[in-house]
């Protein structure tokens, strides 16, 4: 006798597993749809132009907690997030339409608030507000931003164009973001505990700048641009590095080596994990939140790259169809993609 | 002494007040966004063609019960609702990105009904899936589309277009999604108060589709360019008729005068408003989530837009500044935009 199936948890399939579950049979029918599912940003066909679309969603509780993210923090957070995603495909983000669901708990100053963040990262990042969706929920926030960005087609970078050899390049330096959030969940749990005791967040400002209002990378694009930079493959380090160069190895069909040593790390963030007993290359591997680019470019590029402020060579592209860490000692460690997952 | 000042709260604003206030000051900067916020979609300039961009997020309990919508028809009904704004602009939608977030009590068959709903909606409109989000939340289900959709930029119709003495038409017919949902909650709190009692569906089979399952008119905008109709002003009706004329008339600066028994009512609708002992013009005025089209023609179109089955024309663009109901007795009693509030 068969066996009635019992229902499969979120929680058992993980988002990446859901996400490959729910995406795995779909087949593009027009020919305008040049890249759906399965890079930074889907790219739309346009004629001369291009156009890259990406959207992504936060929710209350989730992927912020309103006790210690201020909501103009988290309205240009929302729209940073999205605009690290279209720079990653080499293009410039001109709209976004930004949704929200808010339950009555919140007040009509505090939307504007959050509208103020938003408002305050479309005038920095040069990029129009068109449209959006304000509706209710019966509790909490989410806030949904889709951005829409242009380019070239011949310009458009993917995460599958990575060529042997390559130099692996990361902007920025990693893993502050994350430690800034343990930072701010330690405090809220000692004032949860203790509403007498106020948070104490005075030095750690560089890394809870780096959780609470990252910048995206528009300068890198730029610089690429204005250095004729030959960038092979590209994408945004949202989930932890580690998570990002698997993604560009299976997608370019290739393997890596990286040195832990080159790896950017601010000193601030190193002094933090110590307080925290934490390995400050762990958070850089892994901590995701860090709204940095990795790219990979030829040798020939050496120069260009090494002799600019911001960006640090990592490793290499290699045919081993692994990603692999390269210890001090020589030892390879293959990594795996950890990304963050809230189920 | 300055008093402080108490916090607005949301209800006492309402949707539209706060979408208003929030899109209040919002100027566009590229010439690329040719339009923004105020029309069913944003319009970008891509060259030889532009595209129109539009987005609508569902939440649980607000929008929809899932103790009476299955899962399936939700995913379709959420495409629906932003293909019938991409019609609504007489643009043709080519691309959809979906974001979810998705509480644990969700199991992963649920969220595959739900896409299996997405996945036929998309085969059955010619439309692309290509992107979104997928994340968790705390509690509850909301979904996020934005569709994408081609026009040459003659092409592309807005809601300010109408003209004195055009003929106001609208397709299909109204009121009917709102008597299914009423007969859907209905059954809903009998079944809430004594679990025994079946849900009793059987003869709603009209006006429970009109609800649950709409279709988006494509045809509508087929037929324009099959016949080559002069279409002056274009909207769609989710939110009841009645906000929609006002919508036209404000955004073409004219008034309108409409006639109720010119308003296409199912004979269905009609009975079960009876049965509820609610007035079928009301349902239709004011129920919205009929996802038909409103459109206004000049006069010289009359024999084309006359002789369509499946098109009625209910009234004609005056310049009082009013839209304004003629009754039976030939008084006129003015129309106020009384749209959906979920707060």
């Amino acid at each position: 006798m068969a066996k009635a199936k019992t229902p499969v948890s979120l929680s058992e399939l993980g988002e990446f597993g859901l996400i490959e579950k729910l995406t795995k049979d779909i087949s593009l029918k027009h020919k305008t749809s040049l890249k759906g599912v399965g890079d930074d940003a889907a790219v739309i066909d346009c004629g001369e132009t291009c156009r890259v679309i990406t959207t992504d969603m936060l929710t209350e509780g989730i992927h912020f907690n309103l006790m210690y993210v201020p909501l103009k923090h988290l309205g240009y957070k929302a729209v940073m997030v999205n605009l690290s995603d279209v720079y990653a495909m080499n293009a410039i983000p001109k709209q976004i339409t930004v949704s929200i669901s808010v339950s009555s708990k919140f007040s009509v100053e505090a939307i504007e608030e959050l509208y103020a963040g938003i408002h305050l990262a479309c005038e920095t990042y040069d990029v129009d507000l068109i449209g959006g969706d304000t509706v209710s929920s019966l509790t909490g926030l989410t806030i949904s931003v889709t951005a829409i960005g242009e380019a070239r087609k011949e310009d458009v970078k993917y995460r599958s164009g990575a060529q042997l050899n390559d130099l692996i390049c990361v902007s920025g330096d990693l893993g502050a973001a994350y430690l800034g959030l343990q930072i701010l969940e330690r405090e809220k749990d000692i004032y949860e505990k203790d509403n007498s005791i106020q948070p104490h967040l005075d030095g750690y400002d560089y890394i809870l700048e780096r959780q609470l209002k990252p910048e995206a990378r528009k300068d890198i694009i730029e610089w690429f641009k204005a250095e004729g930079i030959k960038v092979n493959a590209l994408i945004d380090i949202s989930d932890g590095l580690s998570s990002e160069l698997v993604h560009i190895c299976k997608a370019s069909d290739k393997g890596c080596q990286i040195y832990p040593e080159k790896i950017p790390i601010n000193q601030s963030a190193t002094d933090v994990a110590k307080e925290l007993e934490l390995e400050d290359l762990v958070a850089a591997l892994h901590g995701g939140e860090d709204y940095e680019l990795l790219f990979t470019v030829p040798i020939s590029e050496y120069d260009k790259v090494n002799n600019f402020d911001g960006v640090s060579i990592i490793g290499n592209i290699t045919d081993s169809g692994k990603a692999v860490l390269v210890t001090a000692e020589g030892e390879g460690v293959e990594l795996v993609a950890q990304g963050w997952d809230g189920f």
